[in-house]
């Protein structure tokens, strides 16, 4: 095919730009916006247009491309999550890769070094519990050092500088609990998991502010930290027996369930003899029977606040240099259902 | 100022056509007309995107990561199957990386395109439902044809030559609806969606099949197509009021839980007044009251045989060239819960 020779007026045309656009963007006028002026350049090269001198700054390219790092997937919080970035994430432009760390530090580390590797522009992510142990943070900090940067968000750290999601744990746990005390609910458990997950013990600061504020005595055996599913069953069926409760905020979904199923065993109805809201809204409470009054922790909401502060870093941050790391809260709310109604 | 690297996508916006027409553009697709052809390479090629560096980082180098794409996160079934693939990838010594098309077959062409571009050495991908309906599969050929080799699962088609693992779903489907008639129901009500997921069609085969094995004429009013939740429960209050069914098989297990609910609703007992069982076991199935019977689909199995088919692909290909493409049926079995007992 004969390519053919193209006017200005054609170039302007076919870009859908005035001709005084075109004219100047071919002079790397600063007037026109740096998108524009690259577009009409290209079109006139390839048609043979030649301007004086095309700049061409092959320097920083950039992916368009953000990592995400969880620490697992059968887990609805952290897929709501990825659909929050993913829907900002997309109508800016970027794609979305996501790595597992499978709460292993090891692979934390390998999943960062890997994606590091000119893959992405940048990282949102939510520490593996392993991580949070060990306390070692020297992955992150290398990558925020070489000048890409990261997004924590939920399972975060003050050992590292950088803009952080979260919610107030401490805070949500305490309206929880205060709900349950506001019902006539005096007799409260704590039920937990045995990890080393920071959002773990600011709902247990919550949970036993919320006792203190309303002067019901602490008592620490009512903070019962899970192994698994099985010794849910029995360690709560015991006390439930023993009517030493007559409420529960459990920090997931499936002890909320399993502690209703045991509940329903021994003949006790819920809510009338034991009320339960369960930490993180997902499927479970919505669909099980009773329904499930949960702290919702908002993910989607989550998720879009992290593709946001992430973008506006990967596109202000080299003329800027600007560090003003913030850490913004969301708001969770209390979803009341059948379970302490 | 910094140029970025541009993408499909933006390479579409700016010409003004399809993500495919560029991507077969820019791998000479003769469905394509020259000058558009030209056109989208000049662009492609001033802003350095390269197609084709696939060829190029095989023979150069093993990036030892494998790449997923699946339609969705927010789903038991998809995430069990990420853990089987972790599991096997990680004991050979692979990485992985998820990509999420959302159902959107631009979606699925433009992170293929991403990932291809050296991140990966080979793809283990389930089709979004657009990409079935549409039955363009231009980007998964160009990938194969290029010597990454790709693996599908669960929804596959048979336009691609590959390795596949799939479950019979036509088996699975007459394996369930056979268990209801065993227990004594005649109008077994089949739940599904309104959608272009080949599976879909199995499975209704499945179950006409079963019916007639068993000589109860097929009814279509008892297929029963579903847009979502709500409309879900009215449809179903219909059929249960005037005694038109007394089993139900769902394909998933939102719908069964819902129908559960609004048989409790209208008075009746589940299963008593009606049967339940859902296709793919989930945690709502375990978790739910009653809980229910299911078709498991083994995804962690499925992932495991995914991983496999795929490292061994990968491991053996340049030596043999071998083309002799497997299909592996993962078995399903029913786990029997109170639902239908």
């Amino acid at each position: 095919m004969m390519k053919r020779k193209i006017t200005l007026k054609q170039i302007a045309k076919e870009l859908d730009v005035s001709i005084s656009t075109v004219s100047k963007s071919l002079r790397n006028s600063p007037e026109i916006g740096e998108e524009t002026r690259l577009k009409v350049q290209a079109f006139a090269k390839f048609y043979n247009y030649k301007p004086n001198n095309i700049a061409l700054s092959l320097k920083n390219r950039k992916t368009k491309v953000i990592g995400i790092i969880i620490p697992e997937i059968v887990h609805h919080f952290f897929s709501t999550v990825i659909n929050g970035i993913e829907q900002v994430a997309n109508e800016n432009g970027y794609s979305v890769i996501i790595c597992l760390s499978d709460d292993s530090f090891d692979k934390e580390v390998l999943n960062m070094e890997m994606l590091a590797n000119g893959s992405i522009d940048g990282f949102i992510m939510s520490l593996s519990k392993e991580t949070q142990f060990k306390g070692d943070f020297h992955h992150i900090t290398e990558v925020i050092n070489q000048g890409m940067p990261v997004v924590m968000f939920d399972r975060v750290t003050n050992e590292i500088l950088c803009d952080k999601v979260i919610i107030d744990d401490k805070a949500a746990a305490y309206e929880a609990v205060q709900s349950l005390i506001d019902k006539g609910r005096k007799k409260i458990a704590l039920v937990t998991t045995v990890d080393y997950v920071s959002v773990g013990k600011l709902r247990t600061d919550g949970y036993i502010k919320a006792l203190l504020d309303n002067d019901i005595p602490f008592n620490e055996n009512l903070i019962i930290k899970i192994e698994d599913i099985d010794t849910c069953e029995i360690t709560i069926g015991k006390l439930l027996e023993d009517k030493a409760i007559d409420a529960v905020f459990a920090v997931n979904e499936l002890f909320a369930v399993t502690i209703i199923k045991t509940a329903n065993k021994i003949g006790l109805t819920v809510p009338k003899d034991l009320a339960v809201i369960a930490f993180t809204d997902g499927i479970i409470s919505k669909y099980s029977t009773p329904t499930i009054t949960t702290v919702s922790q908002n993910g989607i909401k989550m998720g879009n606040k992290a593709a946001k502060m992430l973008i506006e870093r990967l596109e202000t941050a080299e003329e800027e240099g600007n560090e003003n790391y913030k850490t913004e809260v969301i708001e969770t709310h209390l979803i009341e259902r059948e379970s302490t109604h």
